[in-house]
């Protein structure tokens, strides 16, 4: 797309901006579809994104974006538009505001509820430094279920300083939106707007100002200029009601299955369903189980279940930290909690998986999904350092299945499994055989009378490291495969047995702290040698995952080099 | 103290009940006043718990304490009186809720926000076993400002249970409290308690009733009947208002000073001072300096900071996600942020540290304070993670200084250095020298022609180090004695040109994931033998610092055997 100058927004009759917003949209609609990347939230801030522009000046001004995946609009009116193309490509446009990016992406966002954070630290330093400009936070109303959210509230009478703030309320946080403040959001849009909301934001500190049509650029510039002026006097919140998928009627309809879409059709299968399959059939039998999500109830395979079982099915919106603690507290009482949850998401409760959890030794079953690296998300959502923040917690077990069966036998094994266990696995893989497991012990792959043993764990390890035997074999350089399906504890029994004296290990997470950490640990200083492969201590920016493993750490070439040094050192 | 009876409580007359707490009270200053503990809250609460003890059956019902410090009433009321006088030594009573200690213990704490959350997953747990008994919640208000009383409260019409919680009103959370919450609050405590709060907790899906006095137990008794009766029909918020320390004059008045109580007046000079004074001596000639605390400016030493800098000094309340997030927002813009907080609440912000700074490369200095064992606290208190959750994360350089005066120089070259950092120190140390220091090198202590070289780092393990030397020199083994002042990034340099084949390592951090395992990894396979001292892989409770350090790992006797043994292997 052609790039929009800054003076065309600014200038441009009510008509031209209207069409303005038809192109973009259409820009959007056609770059998602072939670049894949969150295609209902953008396509519903488009107006509010083009008005933003209109009334404020960026980037003197400054606009933080709440999870971020909303701001390719700001992409396309920023300078960005004929890079738009290599979206969510390695070494193209990221799907997210980031700073090295552009001057106009003035914070970084991925995770929910920073936003106001960020926007008072921001301008608390425009105050500092006595300089003048505006800042904004754009924040949906999913993440106003997040704790961080009132953190910042209640810190804007600390800080005393400016920000505006746009409430974009479209109903939905990847899942809709549920609980107490939904509740409050609704109520407020459904007309008469009750003065005691509007008194409980002033006491925070902020002037409320809403609710208006965020779609409709006709109600949406005035409102904006509103709060423009209002925003010298002090801080405002402005709330918007927007559609989701706005413009293009599936995704609208569909806003959930459109949120996030994928660059090209896979039939790989999912992790996620089996989750949900296994999940729902222990359930029948075990009234103990229960699940936990925040707010990816479809994203996880959790819908069977939640429709099976609604009254043991909890989606407690975008709060990680609470669904650790409750699913903790309903351990403690007898029940047999299953918290599902992306590798990236489950970092923000790691003080509760430490303290309430593990500290407690409270049966939760962690169900790590999108882990390893995801791809064209980028940094903020490689799930590439669950293995090093999870492996030093007293009384966890974390397991890493090679494929979907053994996902599904250790789900089953973790019924009866009194301890914290996490299962982390990447979004697709192979169905693969169901075994019954042993928690702890590793499975040996293939065995071969050579000096070399090579372990690996999860689906993209294994899968490369069989590409690699075959490969060795064929220059006559075998070596034994075991399958190191517990990054802890380890199978000190199998370790102890082995007596390779070259041992190589491939893990899907950075390097530190990982399970070529722990195995080098227990073979520590008796003579071996280990050569260790997983990802450069480095943050792995968007890309495709397959190519990106390989640059950062998990080249196939590299291994099957140092297999070729171990043999010929004998 | 003997133990009181169920009976008693439950059949008092008031005055009788009164008595009780005279001498429940006393009890408490003379256990605190030898063994060190949280003083001021415990004095505060002795109704209330008194009051929450003849109202309610427990262990049948079950009660949160959130932090968990105010206990000691509770532990005095459920059979442990008479081993009252072990708190928080080793072996004794624990100074938190334990469910290990007993069965009156439902749910254990020690950072705060998370007992509504656990009390909606008792009460779920219940409504699902469709048992029947009732669950509190004890709050404090200076947990009203952290992000996750507020995700446990959007919960409440979605797991559709019923929870008491009682806000113990007290204006204070270790510094006064401080924000919007604390706001609102006030004004309900003013007198005429404005509908509109009232209306937007039940839109929540609470009850309110407030405000009572909750060290009156005239009034507070018929007030929690009332509030066990309407709890039938759903959740109800029973705001009480206590004062803490009340009872004892001083601590009536310095209620900050007296909240945590060491158990033996120590002389030894403490890093929070060093800090507080370093930071306001470069303040005066740096204007982009400034400082956040979550809720604990005294501790960390930031008053004389927050005196002199009131317009660059930052107490956000208990939010450390919120103030890791503005600090990297204060950093984007320009400014040098300095977040001090305690080792275990840092990992409340670790997706923060992560993303918000790490991920963006930002000049945030953290200064982490009690790091290592801290003893008397116990579990939720160690900090003994902090070394292996930031080790991995890309970007961060991490800092042990091994006295205050290498502390000062870290500081001192924190201005000008550009990344994040963290510097983790523990609460007391001696003075030491202030020599200019580089980034990321080592310094050499102890040089000398043996074949064994020791990296320690910190100041305890450089203190065990320097007595193990000296040991080690009377008996003619002696040691080449580095200080490993950073653990991340490594001085390679330095390693690189150490020849020695035996390599011992120090840490007062658990040895997964922490500073031995980085030495481990870059003398992996070059024929050098290893042995890392440091923390096991459990929870660490109660008890002196020094002694639980021994036991859990950083004993020196064994140390020295391990020197022996390297020097006999020669």
């Amino acid at each position: 797309m052609r790039n929009i100058l800054r003076a065309e927004v600014k200038n441009a009759t009510a008509t031209q901006l209207k069409k303005m917003c038809d192109e973009l949209r259409e820009e959007i609609f056609r770059t998602v579809s072939s670049c894949g990347g969150h295609l209902s939230s953008n396509l519903g801030t488009v107006e509010l994104t083009v008005a933003l522009h209109r009334v404020f000046d960026f980037p003197r001004d400054k606009v933080v974006f709440d999870v971020g995946h909303q701001c390719y609009t700001h992409k396309l009116l920023s300078g960005r538009a004929e890079l738009f193309h290599t979206l969510r490509k390695e070494g193209g446009i990221s799907g997210f505001p980031k700073r090295e990016e552009s001057a106009y992406d003035c914070y970084g966002t991925g995770h929910a509820g920073t936003a106001i954070s960020a926007a008072l630290g921001i301008a608390k330093a425009r105050d500092l430094k006595r300089e003048d400009f505006e800042v904004i936070a754009v924040v949906g109303d999913g993440s106003f279920n997040n704790g961080l959210i009132y953190e910042a509230l209640n810190s804007l009478n600390i800080l005393n300083t400016r920000v505006l703030i746009v409430l974009n309320d479209n109903g939905m946080s990847i899942s809709p939106t549920v609980g107490g403040m939904h509740g409050v959001l609704d109520e407020m849009k459904g007309g008469a707007i009750p003065s005691e909301d509007v008194k409980l934001f002033e006491r925070f500190g902020l002037k409320y100002l809403g609710v208006y049509n965020g779609n409709d650029l006709d109600e949406l510039l005035p409102a904006l200029c509103r709060a423009k002026e209002m925003l010298k006097e002090g801080s405002v919140l402005l709330h918007v009601v927007t559609k989701k998928g706005l413009g293009y009627a599936f995704s609208e309809n569909a806003p959930a299955e459109t949120h996030g879409i994928s660059p090209r059709i896979s039939r790989k299968a999912e992790y996620a369903q089996a989750l949900g399959e296994e999940l729902a059939h222990m359930a029948e039998e075990d009234g103990r189980i229960v699940a936990v999500t925040a707010a990816m109830t479809d994203s996880l395979g959790l819908r069977p279940f939640f429709e099976k079982f609604p009254a043991r099915a909890f989606d407690v919106g975008i709060c990680e930290e609470h669904a650790s603690v409750l699913a903790a507290a309903l351990a403690a009482e007898g029940m047999k909690p299953y918290y599902a949850v992306y590798s990236t998401f489950l970092q923000r409760s790691f003080d509760e998986i430490v303290h309430d959890v593990c500290g407690q030794n409270l049966p939760v079953t962690f169900c790590v999904d999108r882990a390893g690296i995801t791809g064209e998300d980028g940094e903020t959502h490689q799930g590439v350092f669950d293995l090093s923040f999870l492996s030093f917690i007293p009384n966890l077990t974390l397991a890493i299945p090679k494929d979907i069966g053994e996902f599904r036998a250790m789900l089953r094994a973790s019924r009866t499994f009194e301890g914290p266990l996490a299962i982390r696995y990447p979004r697709q893989g192979t169905e693969g055989e169901i075994k019954p497991i042993e928690m702890g012990k590793f499975e040996i792959l293939h065995s071969t009378l050579s000096d070399i043993v090579l372990f690996a764990a999860g689906e993209r390890c294994i899968r490369l490291a069989k590409d690699i035997l075959k490969e060795a074999q064929r220059e006559g350089l075998g070596f034994t495969l075991v399958n190191a399906r517990f990054a802890k504890p380890l199978d000190t029994e199998l370790l102890a047995s082995l007596k390779q004296k070259y041992i190589v290990t491939l893990e899907d997470n950075v390097l530190i702290g990982g399970l070529g950490d722990a195995i080098a640990r227990f073979y520590r200083n008796d003579g071996r040698v280990v050569a260790s492969f997983g990802y450069a201590d480095a943050f792995i920016p968007h890309g495709e995952a397959g190519s990106l493993s390989v640059k950062y750490g998990l080249d196939g070439e590299k291994i099957l080099c140092t297999l070729r040094s171990f043999h010929a050192r004998g």
